[in-house]
């Protein structure tokens, strides 16, 4: 199968052949020098300031978003959420089920989020700012510039999921003053799915030291400690934290974080150069590299992902809920090329010569 | 490196081999299929009664643990909680952080729990009852059945963490009426880490579809609803998935349960066997086929198992505070031969002969 989806995504040879290798025992030197590296480097690739932290959590993205703002806000905050697709909806419930008071700028499926629907919150007192940069559900690339200064202006508490961003879009934690980003293995770091990542600037680190969270599993804290010599409190996904260091050293010798954002974003504009003149839409006003969101113009969104998969071997992403039929996503993160795009077009330009596209 | 730690364990080749595959897109029913055949083949191997649930939570053995408590007891509770070591104690901090009252029987490292020191504790209206089956820590086998008759009894709700205990030592949740219990992937299932499983019986799904969890990530209704079509709430960690589903088939076509506990049950007596007469002293009163918890009698047991990996190549499981110079554990669960332990045996026969055991 060609996987085209938004995670798991596809793996370079390198890191699935250290899949097959067996697990190491991990309470040694050995695995808190590697440990070590991997926060090293998800700092430098974060372009995080310094005496930043980052730490890995066994778990989902969900569990990253989860952990963030339950170890940065409490009850004394206000929180503004950027609530554009099913990932801000997500941040929504995660500080209704922990009681954080929120408001929700609520953007639509597709559109921008612009200076002008921000204004209106400006100055009301927010604490804190939680955001996907890259709504993933939608395809919707966030303006982090014009976010990073609304918040600045404020001194507000900045959080950013980037998920489906880090590796594939330009992100500078120090510039644009974030307090915490979050991202995922399984995304543009290319890895089997199993590990979040939480990098802390000084403030963030601040803060979760600060706060007393109710939680074992998600106490950053205990995290952060753990972390200075390398090691974490509960038995990690060891694998996947050795199919990480692979995968970031290669990064590192390889052009670093902009050579890694510099190939997906030829991927994706050849891709979307490639699909010029067919029956599909883009459906969103500014762009991510790492996916690009389709509406197919004569055919069911889902249709289409489910004939690709079962008639062509190829995984596009489909939509749930009311974007089931409307909208399926190409992803261009992960072990893919130009080559595979090539063959993704002429799979659905068969299906349009059959009348299913 | 042989490894004998007691998780991450030594992974079959056929399983290994899957770590080596791309990863699939998840929301398939390809992987539902997968997902259901994993739930079924979980039921069957704990005896849980008819009705009952298995979900997958991307996370350790502790993420589990906790989500037990979070999902299945609340503040109206009184929990009884058996603290023989670092596992017990957990449990203990778990119900103290989500403000569950709780009660600990406490037992000495290496000791058994008697129904004398359960007696006591009868008849003062607990509503649950918190056991780490096998208390790895110490190497504690508790008896299970006399606890099982305890709940009984008064009808308390029994949760048994059977993490390192699971296809290692015989165990009935039917028989036993446990309402929850908990394993991981890295056991005696012999797969990478980053997986645990909850097993619920019939009165667990009732707690579970009661009690309104503060837990987005530890919301076991959402997965118990998203699990009866093969799904998860979030991105799983499918890559470890796959392999615990070809592993619980190659138990099922291999000898079941009873096959697993025979084999794992004949490397334990083999490696105690070869041991007699040597300086260590065997420090459990009761032990699980799981693994052998030793006492030096002429060493520190965290130089022991420094050496053991730096000179010989092979890994046992050290102990942490108090018991780091006193106890180290080796393993019997995972692809491991009794040429292995004639191995580990020699190493040790060959340091005794140094000096230096």
């Amino acid at each position: 199968m060609l996987n085209f989806a938004v995670g798991p995504v596809q793996s370079p040879d390198s890191i699935r052949s250290i899949g097959a290798e067996q697990v190491p025992y991990f309470r040694t030197p050995e695995f808190s020098k590697m440990m070590l590296e991997n926060e090293e480097l998800m700092r430098k690739f974060s372009r995080a300031p310094k005496d930043s932290r980052a730490t890995f959590i066994t778990g989902s993205g969900t569990a990253a978003m989860e952990a963030a703002v339950m170890n940065c806000f409490t009850a004394s905050d206000h929180v503004l959420i950027v609530n554009g697709g099913s990932f801000g909806q997500r941040f929504v419930e995660i500080c209704r089920i922990h009681d954080v008071p929120f408001t929700e700028v609520r953007v639509d499926n597709g559109k921008m989020l612009t200076e002008e629907m921000l204004a209106p919150f400006d100055g009301l007192g927010y604490s804190g700012f939680l955001v996907n940069v890259h709504e993933t559900s939608t395809g919707v690339y966030y303006d982090i510039e014009m976010i990073s200064r609304f918040c600045k202006r404020r001194g507000i508490f900045l959080v950013v999921d980037a998920i489906s961003s880090f590796l594939a879009d330009p992100f500078d934690m120090a510039t644009l003053d974030v307090s915490v980003m979050i991202t995922g293995s399984q995304k543009a770091l290319a890895c089997p799915p199993g590990v979040s990542v939480i990098v802390m600037a000084p403030k963030g680190v601040e803060r979760v030291n600060n706060i007393n969270v109710k939680s074992m599993y998600f106490n950053l804290k205990d995290a952060l400690k753990n972390g200075e010599r390398g090691q974490t409190p509960f038995t990690p996904a060891v694998g996947i934290l050795r199919q990480i260091n692979a995968r970031l050293k290669e990064i590192d010798e390889g052009g670093g974080v902009e050579g890694e954002i510099t190939r997906i974003g030829e991927l994706a504009r050849d891709f979307r150069a490639k699909i010029r003149g067919m029956p599909l839409e883009i459906v969103s006003e500014s762009l991510s590299n790492a996916l690009t969101p389709l509406h197919p113009l004569n055919a069911s969104a889902f249709d289409v992902f489910t004939c690709l998969k079962n008639e062509y071997g190829i995984w596009v992403c489909p939509n749930g809920g009311d974007l089931r039929d409307e909208v399926f996503r190409v992803g261009h993160i992960g072990a893919l090329k130009k080559t595979d795009n090539t063959q993704l077009v002429n799979a659905m330009k068969d299906m349009q010569a059959r009348g299913l596209l």
